[in-house]
């Protein structure tokens, strides 16, 4: 038995040795590599926050002391720590271990996250709550330097450091281009400031942190700048700054959240960490391994399956092509030029390429500037980060109908990351956006024509595209603009109209088929448009057939379906019957295919609104 | 004829002379308070700017040069100054001038606002705008220290320090509290400043500016902080800073600007201003004056109608007495303690009462944290303002099931502020979201009992209401729940059933009365909550009228009746024939009641629904 197998719960840690904590560091780190490399999961940092882990539990005593994880996807050390070992396999599957924080499964869990930046704020309030109840315990925030990029966090630190009140912050700083020789200076700054002479040294240190850069000289990224004032910004703002330090010395990390924990005030210790430390493949590759599928453990190769190209990989490629014949076409990425699909558009066109960092709101209203400026931006962010953004697409994009294209990737369920990811919200809170023309395409060819059609339109215009491979269609050559407002028809039918937005289309034209098997006649319409639905087509059809089925990877509440049945009523179409088919609630974790059958996004589900909706009865009577 | 008269645009300032400019400050001055005392609007930001803007328009040259001015109430003078004085009278007007920048009013307003820190964000994007289309011209951003509190203009910052493009940004620091002897401080800092040997003595004066309190010692608010540390803080973030100097001081201001416009990269100007400047009672209550009534212009009196208290009043009194009885409650405002009637709140309770500064964000997260520390929040926030803080609502509150109470206050339309502060997306957005209770009072007096529900409901919940005075009924004294879920029957009636959500619910009685003249027997329902609905007796009055008319001072889209459509629609109740009353697109801005009668929320609106479902003619042949 491993020692890692002997830890119940953070108090079992107090009893270990250096050698022993040494040792139960390289178990945690291959249990994790074991199994992300089956699950998949956020490998690269949680690699990186072993020590500080075990220093925070050491430190702290957890549930009594809160510890507030920001993002949260750095938390599986944390998990198995406390008392979720045996259940650590089933991370991120489906009715199995969350990949973030979750407070149904461990009271060690204090505030459960998935969003950037926000651990900062809900970690004041536990001590503003914990002042007003003369409580005495600690609260602490852990937070990324890429999490300090989003605004959130900066009111937060406002707040925290007029407050007053006793809390830490620790800043996670793993940012790759940290070179060796900034761990001397660090080290050397961290001795001086973590001194008790450290108040009266205050001005020479500060002096020395303005002339030696922590941070290499080449870091062309926004949040560089942060970073490099990061010192002297929180001490501006009522905070004592702690560090920096390497914190993958288990024993100095612990040292100094002790001396962090005697202060008064609230207080930030600032640690250097390595994405992906401990493992080869992690280290050299932290951005494949940041959130990564499963992988041979031994060389660290990522299982690859053959399959079509992706949305988000046609986006890119076609906004590229589109941008080499316009010029004034640009694109903005809020920390996620990978993820939506933008690196070859960031090296094809530096001048033209915006990333601004985990800061949404800034992205869309940095756009409409764009816009008026006379340019043609694309901002790309998934469907759950935009929900950061709303009011700035309302009033800042829409209401002063500038010429942006909300590009809106990750759009329905996203699978392993649950609730905090899927993108199920965006239909809702779009289609009520007046001026705001709002599609979604079939497959990925008519992604093509959608971001062509969406260029070319003047005025906002927001795309909705799943986080999943293509239909393995065909690529048109030439892109031709699509009639804002038309639907297209696939298959004519008399007994019932199935309406379908995005891919769901294509489950909508499987179903049919075997409705036409079980004698049923079914009209199948690709929606195209979710704003401005196409009201005359879709008015023909629910006239026709009397019935209607709708589908989408989406929120039952507010969405596409509801969006149907106010037309009808505005039309004063009474008499249609319609089911309609989607989410109702949060969506747990799993496989995309496994959360559709489990919602009835699939054939099956159709078949079974259609018996609802009595056609077999009409069939079997007949 | 006056000075202002000869002012054509822009260019007709620039041969003006000292004396020439001080007398146009004057009329400007008077202009402002003739037309504020009669229409009401924001007097004393703009009395704060009129040198400023004056300066600014002399070193400009608009609408070449871009002017972004955040929150935007502050452009009256702008406005009289870029050819319209003849429309002033007509500001905040039904169909008249805006009271807030709008593009299609003038090619000088280049971008619109209403909610706060959004300036630097569409700055950087005229200027990146610029630099791609090899232009020349100059961008500024206008922003006061208080939207300076906003991360959405750190994530700016972050991103304009960065990108090294030509901007500036003015801060229009009118913090209140500064005290005379700082202005003798500040122009000494100032001088050395903007000295050209700045460079040289720059750690002299950060010296200097960590030991001189710029503001007062006793600034017992959030932004202090920030304010304090701006100067530092903008250097490390990348801007040269310029100031702080004296804004009234428009030929120094003038100099400041014309030395911004000719550095590189971004530059931050620091002018201080005093809200009110120049007109006595606004000087003296720069709060009441900030956003106006009709007032006396020769007194400063304000012109009161004797009035029904407000639900904002109700709803801070009620809280105030909950609190009373149970120390758990506590209160967070996002910078408005008066506007959300908190005021006595943070007098009783000034350790239980949070002003966060204009960071919703925070707002919201940080009251997730207290409920789960232990307490009981209660977050107050206009409705259009909780757009920015949907997804903290979403995942910080509700998904994690947090005891939090959001107090939705100004919901429906606003009046004379427009479309920007219009709260007309509330219910599709917040009752898509699972696990909220959304409930809304059709009284002042149902309001306290529904503040008295949601602090014993154990999950979040949501409670809107308008901004008007109540409908002046008796409050009751001892408050009791309302039963989660519970519609309230207010008229039984066979023909139609009027369901209406908070004080449309009186006009629907109106309309009742109304259609019983007409021969036409309506059910009227006070919905009182958007989530859940109550099914059951929604259900059974469709069934027993066949025909409803639902009325919201809402959007329709996704809306309370949608809400409704979906419920007949999963319960598979046809041939129900609907009519929705409320807002498709956005609403101009105008008198409350005005607004209401042009979309139809008013007893004509609702006969002339009934109407549309053909209920007179059944009686009409009957």
């Amino acid at each position: 038995m491993g020692l890692l197998e002997s830890i119940r719960g953070p108090k079992d840690l107090r009893v270990l040795d250096t050698d022993e904590l040494n040792k139960l560091a390289q178990e945690i780190r291959q249990e994790m590599i074991d199994v992300v490399s089956k699950t998949g999961g956020h490998l690269a940092p949680n690699l990186g926050v072993v020590e500080l882990t075990l220093a925070l539990h050491r430190t702290f005593d957890c549930p009594c002391d809160k510890i507030v994880w920001d993002v949260g996807h750095q938390t599986y050390v944390h998990k198995l720590l406390t008392g979720r070992l045996d259940r650590f396999k089933t991370i991120r599957q489906y009715h199995g271990l969350s990949g973030f924080p979750k407070r149904a499964e461990s009271a060690c869990d204090c505030f459960e996250t998935g969003h950037s930046s926000t651990s900062i704020s809900a970690a004041v309030g536990f001590a503003k709550a914990r002042d007003v109840l003369g409580e005495g315990h600690n609260v602490v925030a852990v937070i990324g330097d890429g999490a300090m990029t989003g605004g959130m966090a900066y009111e937060a630190l406002n707040h925290a450091g007029h407050s007053k009140t006793n809390m830490i912050v620790v800043l996670n700083d793993n940012e790759m281009s940290i070179s060796p020789n900034v761990g001397a200076m660090s080290s050397y700054l961290n001795r001086l400031r973590a001194d008790p002479r450290y108040d009266k040294r205050k001005e020479d240190i500060e002096f020395l942190l303005k002339r030696i850069p922590i941070i290499g000289p080449k870091v062309a990224k926004a949040v560089a700048k942060a970073k490099d004032s990061l010192g002297l910004l929180f001490e501006e703002l009522g905070f004592t700054y702690l560090g920096p330090i390497d914190g993958h010395d288990q024993a100095l990390v612990e040292q100094l959240l002790n001396q962090a924990k005697g202060k008064k005030g609230p207080v930030l210790v600032h640690v250097l960490t390595r994405k992906g430390k401990g493992y080869k493949p992690a280290e050299d590759n932290p951005d494949i391994f940041h959130g990564v599928g499963p992988f041979d453990p031994e060389t660290g190769k990522i299982i690859k399956k053959s399959a079509p190209p992706t949305y988000t990989g046609i986006f890119g490629d076609t906004l590229c092509s589109l941008a080499k014949q316009d010029p004034k076409v640009v694109a903005i990425s809020a920390a996620m030029p990978g993820g939506t699909g933008l690196n070859e558009f960031a090296r094809l066109f530096p001048e033209r390429f915006y990333d601004v960092g985990i800061a949404e709101q800034h992205a869309v209203t940095f756009a409409a500037g764009l816009a008026f400026g006379g340019l043609k931006p694309v901002v790309a962010i998934y469907s759950t980060f935009y929900q950061r953004a709303y009011d700035q697409v309302l009033h800042d994009v829409c209401l002063q109908q500038a010429n942006v294209v909300l590009a809106i990737d990750r759009a329905g369920v996203v699978g392993d990351d649950g609730p905090t990811h899927h993108g199920v919200f965006d239909i809702s809170i779009f289609r009520v956006i007046p001026n705001l023309i709002f599609m979604a395409p079939k497959d990925e060819n008519e992604l093509s024509h959608m971001l062509y059609t969406a260029l070319k339109h003047n005025g906002p215009v927001a795309l909705r595209y799943p986080r999943s491979v293509g239909q393995g269609v065909t690529m048109d050559e030439t892109l031709i603009e699509i009639p804002v407002g038309k639907a297209e028809v696939l298959r004519e039918g008399r007994d019932v109209t199935l309406v379908g937005v995005g891919p769901m289309v294509n489950t909508c034209l499987s179903a049919a088929h075997e409705l036409r098997h079980r004698g049923v006649d079914a009209a199948v319409i690709n929606l195209r448009y979710i704003n401005p639905l196409d009201r005359h087509l879709l008015l023909h059809y629910a006239r026709l057939t009397k019935k209607m089925i709708t589908i989408e990877d989406h929120t039952l509440k507010g969405g596409m379906g509801s969006a149907i049945l106010e037309l009808l009523e505005e039309e004063g179409l009474e008499g249609i019957a319609i089911e309609r088919i989607g989410y109702d609630g949060f969506v747990d974790q799993g496989p995309i295919s496994q959360l559709h059958a489990a919602h009835g996004l699939s054939v099956k589900g159709i078949v079974q609104a259609a018996e609802r909706l009595g056609l077999f009865r009409r069939v079997a009577g007949s």
